[in-house]
């Protein structure tokens, strides 16, 4: 069975503000062994903007004129509507439910704000540096567990003119995000993606192991 | 170790126009045991496209106006620049050797027309009806090996305003191509690009194998 790679979901539980991600991933590694050199991890950015504390309430935002207009145009929370205009670049269209934004140097449909993964009251924010993000968790786990392991920040996003949603890496930190033009971080989102579940599921996060770039 | 799967290349060798794709198949899985029921099969649509004899003959081909004007606008060879403009519903816009067209009903660069795959002077259309030929392999694969197989056709596509390819299914037979809002098929063709290689390198081919939907 050489040449064969594996993958399985990191069943971590609910991640909370304030969690450290690192141990986590690491309690949830599988026995025996736990996380080996060469692992690469995948996590949620929903899960890594949760331990980071990008929640905002949203009986403390104040909606403009603006995003009052748009939630009226496309049946949305104009607090929400709020607080996509201000993580967005621009809103390029829309439609009930959804605002289509250029935000974070891609298209991005709601801007990355969701309400589906948050706490009642609360949306999520994307995390502020999903490179960093990344790069920390990797730091972390090498000094908690000794290993070195790569890791990506992903999402699950709509390809334009198809439908459902597949996985992009929003950061990565260990390995090479694009090898002779493949996009292999995003291939590995992807990857990651079909063993992932929602957050209420409380798998945020998957081991790729025994892949060779 | 249960809930991992894998995921392994099938080295084919190179396909040919006429060869039997499920028989490649089939004597390029692991042994023992070689492909078992459950199995999800990823071929690139290059491979099939091949096998169906989908190749044109660039000597053959009389460029247009339309063809001649955006060859030189673009440094593109007229002929494939005709090919290109036959197989598209529309030219979007264009870069150096490239045009971007609306095709096969998505966005698609040279409208699928692959010159880096085919064999000297011809060039590689995508294949006629990628979900019928993802069931005729199913159906090969049946008859010959008697096991029950997915099969997914795949192609590696960029993503806009992003870098690199990723894979996304063309066609699929023998399983559900979106669950739960998820591309499923397209998250599988990614994941499949990981261990494919181009189609020089004789790998056109992947196993997914124990992934449970």
């Amino acid at each position: 069975m050489d040449r064969w790679f594996s993958v399985s979901g990191l069943a971590t539980g609910l991640i909370r503000p304030g969690d450290a991600i690192a141990d986590r991933l690491i309690a949830a590694a599988p026995r025996p062994g736990g996380l080996v050199d060469g692992d690469c991890i995948v996590v949620a950015e929903s899960a890594v903007a949760t331990a980071e504390g990008r929640l905002v309430r949203l009986d403390g935002v104040k909606p403009t004129p603006v995003a009052h207009d748009l939630a009226r145009r496309y049946t949305m929370d104009p607090r929400i509507v709020e607080i996509i205009l201000q993580e967005s670049d621009a809103v390029i269209g829309g439609m009930p439910g959804l605002l289509l934004c250029r935000a974070h140097g891609t298209l991005l449909p709601n801007a990355g704000v969701d309400a589906s993964n948050a706490p009642p009251g609360c949306v999520v924010l994307l995390p502020a540096n999903p490179g960093a993000s990344a790069a920390g968790i990797r730091d972390a786990i090498r000094a908690s567990a000794g290993v070195e392991v790569a890791v990506i920040v992903a999402d699950s996003r709509p390809y334009p003119m198809r439908s459902g949603c597949a996985g992009i890496a929003l950061g990565c930190a260990g390995m090479a995000a694009i090898r002779h033009g493949r996009a292999v971080a995003d291939c590995i989102a992807s990857t990651a993606e079909l063993v992932m579940g929602e957050a209420d599921e409380g798998i945020p996060a998957a081991i790729v192991r025994w892949w060779k770039p």
